[in-house]
């Protein structure tokens, strides 16, 4: 019986999950740069989690959830993102105490998973990486988020990337451009695409999301949240605008930018990248925002909070056709040839010593033909073939051969075992060491 | 609300996350010296992937599985160990081409999920790394493998580790061992446990895994598989106990051992560790074996297969308990201190450049006193602050302060920008680089 991998899920093969952990590791040293420590939340929750602060009326929610009875027939679901889980065990772990300096800044990577409708192309198991902040209102620090998605997309190699961002005030501007935009669409009811019609009342700003065309044509002529904005979110928008000045960061602001999730407030960002692999015209990369309000939500203190997430998959895609270069992370050092089959013992001993020392090499395990070995180091790019036949046996002697340039000496196995890179340095000096 | 982690699961906070990834990097490397590479595979399977290769029988299959109907309501299963998807993966993107040199050598690391009892104490997602190794019989490769274990956990730093093998023997051999062991335990039918009487049948081998203490006193004196091998396993075997000593790692032979999934035959191994915070005596830490005919059983072409696994949860406990030093992973290279709102742009700009240049650095998104600024740089161990008030901001200078010694000097801000290094070079040479 030949199985099939879940529709929706990918297998990420060698070589493939090589580049994976290579973005994850960049991703690492610069947060931990920005003094952003890891935190890891389970893959599932309980349904209420991601309901409650996605927003009733987001697709996360009413379309989109991967959720499921379990044996205790409790409702759970699989992560649709990051954030609700985070907040959740930030909450739960009392990581606002005072022992914790604030902002309390984390960041995470791994699946998600959404129960997507087949037809849309997207991934039910997909993958994210993201961070979040906690305890401070500073525009300083919105700015400091998005510089770090910035960077860290750079870092990464990616070019064309547009910063767009916008404002959604606090809960008051929030309550009066909600008003306002009701007021705006009501005459238009009729018109409206029937998820909007849904939404209208219960969180008219997705609206301004729609896909729908009809929708869209509306939406054009609404008013902007930016003409809604008191005082208070005016100037803490200000302030982010010039701080990004300050830091030669180029933006553009999208007022109908709204994010998909009910819980932003404040500033939110997108990162976008003009690239066909992703579709037309500039396309999301990452994208976060605030959410004071959110810890709250999910039982906490009153603390404000801000963050980003990027996915994986598309990141890929992007560096693929951005034709980013990927370091050669998995270079074989060595490969070590053994002629005739009272080798086996000795050529174990020569690789298990190697590794030992740190470094990487393989040797034949399908009793093959010394021809077939070395087509094989040649095949994972060895660096140098350490061979052993009958005549090296008896003179406890060894082969190495340099295979760039195929220069070969005879050494002792003794001096292999004490340091090989002694002989690296010793017979191929005028050639980069290897480690 | 305030919301809960669900039941089984943990919340891996900053700190905590940090030990998890040395550890996984560690893995890396290891992994990478012997040449294995990663894979990744989804996180849930169907049903049967799980199923058809654990063994009807077996406690995963028949009481643990994290099983759910999807929406679509296929029968699907988070899953519950890492090789059956990894070897569902290997077939169905045929990594056993022949583009892929033999054996094809991979590992994973990642959570599985188990619905287990409550009154367990176990954990219903948990984590582990494993290694399969795929296209090879020899036994050069099971030692390999063992020896990969057993590097790998002494790398951790452990001690008081006790290998412990065993064989299976090929399936004639386990044949007659079948047989022979129904023979034995069928006059002792009604003594045995209700899972032993259902087991007795279908899998007489799982009863010598049973942890009731009637069936132990049962099977104290059952034949051995040992007294069953033929002379292809025998010789198999043979070559296993003396390539372990050509190497020096010292084994022990339990014939008893079974393992607990169905898919195993001739090698198997567990490397047992005594430490009281897991457990009374010797418990296992890390465990595998050969499974050739797995790769057939689901689908794929007649390969054999050999791997082992082990579980994050014990490990990070053993390594706490056995005082292994964790190296110090999220230094703070420097803390910049404002003093005065108006120093707010320049210490971001401070910050951000220091950033650029790899270095770990932090400032106040609380508008917070100096005090309460220096406070925090000590809490979080900076090595050094640079601090910017209103003269320094007139005249163009910080004040860099090393932590440790307490010296200071000032320099202007360009120099800042310009290289960080070079300030630590040039006035606080005695002492350590850092970067």
């Amino acid at each position: 019986m030949r199985y099939q991998r879940p529709k929706g899920t990918a297998d990420i093969l060698p070589g493939e999950a090589q580049k994976w952990n290579y973005v994850e590791e960049t991703a690492r040293m610069l947060f931990n740069d920005y003094r952003y420590q890891e935190i890891r939340t389970p893959m599932f929750e309980n349904f209420d989690v991601f309901s409650r602060t996605s927003g009733d009326t987001s697709d996360v929610v009413t379309k989109e959830m991967y959720d499921f009875k379990d044996k205790g027939d409790r409702h759970m679901s699989l992560r649709p993102e990051g954030t609700a889980g985070v907040v959740r065990a930030f909450v739960e772990n009392k990581l606002y105490g005072p022992e914790h300096p604030r902002p309390v800044k984390v960041f995470y990577m791994g699946s998600m998973f959404r129960y997507e409708r087949p037809q849309s192309g997207r991934q039910r198991e997909f993958h994210q990486i993201g961070v979040e902040a906690f305890g401070s209102d500073e525009p300083e620090l919105d700015v400091e988020v998005i510089a770090m998605g910035m960077d860290l997309l750079q870092q990464f190699g990616l070019s064309n990337l547009r910063l767009e961002i916008n404002t959604l005030g606090d809960q008051e501007s929030r309550d009066a451009y909600r008003q306002a935009l009701i007021d705006y669409l009501d005459p238009h009811f009729d018109e409206l695409s029937d998820d909007s019609k849904v939404r209208l009342h219960k969180n008219p700003l997705r609206v301004l999301d729609s896909k729908d065309k009809r929708d869209k044509e509306i939406v054009k002529d609404a008013p902007s949240i930016l003409d809604y904005l008191d005082e208070k979110s005016q100037k803490h928008f200000d302030r982010v605008k010039s701080l990004l000045k300050a830091l030669n960061i180029p933006y553009v602001i999208d007022p109908d930018m709204v994010r998909g999730l009910d819980y932003y407030n404040h500033t939110i960002f997108e990162i976008m990248v003009d690239s066909k692999a992703l579709g037309d015209g500039y396309t999301t990369i990452c994208a976060g925002g605030r959410y004071n309000g959110l810890v709250e939500q999910l039982g906490g203190p009153e603390m404000p909070g801000i963050g980003f997430g990027l996915g994986m998959e598309r990141l890929m895609v992007l560096m693929e056709a951005q034709g980013v270069k990927f370091p050669v992370l998995d270079q074989l050092d060595a490969y070590v040839v053994g002629i005739g089959e009272q080798t086996s013992v000795l050529t174990l001993q020569i690789v298990q010593a190697l590794r030992a020392d740190g470094f990487a090499v393989d040797r034949d395990y399908l009793d093959r033909k010394p021809k077939a070995q070395f087509k094989t180091a040649n095949k994972l790019n060895a660096q140098y073939t350490i061979t052993v036949g009958e005549s090296e046996l008896e003179n406890k002697t060894a082969n190495v051969k340099q295979m760039r340039t195929g220069k070969e000496v005879t050494v002792s196995l003794a001096s292999i075992f004490k340091d090989f890179d002694d002989i690296i340095a010793k017979y191929f000096t005028d050639d980069e060491e290897i480690d």
